[in-house]
């Protein structure tokens, strides 16, 4: 949970609320709640925000308010083509000592999202959990490949779903084709392993299945901060609302995620996934349905 | 009907036979035959391949062969990627003064497909037809934008699918969305616009609709070479098949474009295509039926 400034060649706005645990949280809600949210932030945090949050149904318990320190901030530009992107400040602030404490109240959840963050601390969360929860999912990101590659892997023996995006899952592999890349990681811990393309969708491998998503297509992304994020929160919104862990339902919540994603780049930040109604969503996924539907024989 | 001395990081071969022509034919022939074929050879050209191409249904007449010259040839080195390539060389030889005969026994051919050639010889085809064909589709490239933009858009204005690439739909159109730029390129003339993205699959336009087809991940692509025409004689096999030009049906034609597409890059030029049985086609489309197949309610 965080601040961003954002400049993309349709805008740009100054400092406005950003962060994984964000995206996730407000996607996620659409579908199930509590959310359980684990964060830090400083006393910049804006009070609104939290009481937004709360009234969608996420819990704050696990969220640590530090009085003399200021909240994570990032600041970037887009690039004409938005597939690329300049980070112009990181200021750690608040994330510099981040020690994620699970309230006991957080105990027993079922379904644990691992947003994109250092792998000590996604590893001390799910050490912490005493009860192992049904599926772990995790993000993360080139910059930890190239830091703290033996804390990732540690990371990657514990959880059942990892999301990159295809450059990454390149990185993490050493192989170019995806399909070589996706039964090298999976040996390297998760069943599961969500390869997201961006504009070009998203893939899903499990064992020798796959399974594609496209992405829709759309007329203009506005601001593509936060997708990744929320096509996270979206997928295990679903999975937690049907509580199927199975490559089947795994599917369903990739399109899903997708649907909620393509809400996100509309607008700056998180600020249309405030606005989106159940109808809007049901109308997205139903466009998504239509996208890839097709009949056919054989020949 | 040219050709190829390829070469790609798993091999080279120096003169196979290739060219749009080519694997329009031997696509498409397993969908439906006669398969009447427009094109130019020299005296160089194997008999053999002659040969196997009647015995699959394709008719000859129309393939002008110039007893003292050579058949087009090129050569190409692709990228480690697979997804760019250098030209190495062009001789146009026969191809230079190219001016097509459409034979009588041709004539009232319902389904007509323009493979990428120089768009005064696509408008020659079409202005010699007597009766309109029920379909025509035009397949077309970058090069063509760049010399002879004028004549492209007058075929534009008489074909009703056009065919291109994501980075020749944006230079087409100026447009960088491929939502803008598909409306553009529509106004320009086609009703239905397809936009193939190679190994990020295909999109299909028309009016206010738009179909995606995935591409199959593949563990190697081993010669890229041809993939783009094989897609386009699947396309047309599967629609003068059906003789069905609604958008629904050429949803499915794209799935068969792509699933012929998928074999094609397995083998250098078009040797996978010579191979394969129908049985294999059933196995292949029913693996894009899974890629794609998703289960979901509303919220």
């Amino acid at each position: 949970m965080a601040f961003d400034a954002i400049e993309t060649p349709f805008g740009k706005v100054d400092k406005i609320v950003g962060g994984s645990g964000i995206y996730v949280a407000y996607a996620a809600a659409n579908f199930t709640t509590p959310i359980q949210q684990i964060s830090i932030i400083g006393y910049d945090f804006p009070q609104s925000e939290l009481d937004e949050l709360v009234s969608r149904g996420v819990q704050l318990e696990g969220v640590e308010v530090v009085s003399d320190k200021k909240s994570f901030f990032w600041s970037g530009r887009y690039h004409e083509d938005m597939n690329s992107r300049d980070t112009l400040v990181t200021d750690l602030n608040v994330l510099a000592d981040f020690n994620p404490k699970v309230p006991d109240s957080y105990q027993g959840a079922e379904f644990l999202m691992l947003g994109n963050l250092s792998p000590d601390i996604q590893l001390s969360v799910i050490n912490q959990l005493t009860v192992r929860p049904k599926l772990i999912v995790m993000d993360t990101m080139n910059f930890w490949m190239d830091i703290a590659l033996d804390g990732l892997k540690e990371v990657l023996k514990k959880v059942d779903v990892l999301m990159v995006n295809d450059a990454e899952a390149r990185q993490l592999s050493g192989e170019y084709s995806l399909v070589k890349a996706a039964k090298k990681i999976m040996e390297m811990g998760p069943a599961f392993l969500i390869i997201k393309k961006g504009e070009h969708g998203a893939l899903l491998f499990h064992q020798s299945h796959v399974f594609f998503a496209p992405a829709l297509p759309l007329e203009d992304v506005f601001d593509p901060t936060g997708a990744g994020d929320t096509f996270a929160g979206g997928f295990i919104g679903h999975i937690a609302k049907t509580k199927d862990i199975s490559f089947n339902n795994m599917k369903t919540a990739i399109v899903v995620g997708s649907a909620m994603a393509s809400f996100c780049v509309e607008k700056f930040g998180s600020n249309r996934l405030k606005e989106i109604t159940k109808a809007d969503i049901n109308i997205r996924i139903a466009e998504f349905v239509q996208l890839v539907n097709f009949e056919i024989d054989l020949i």
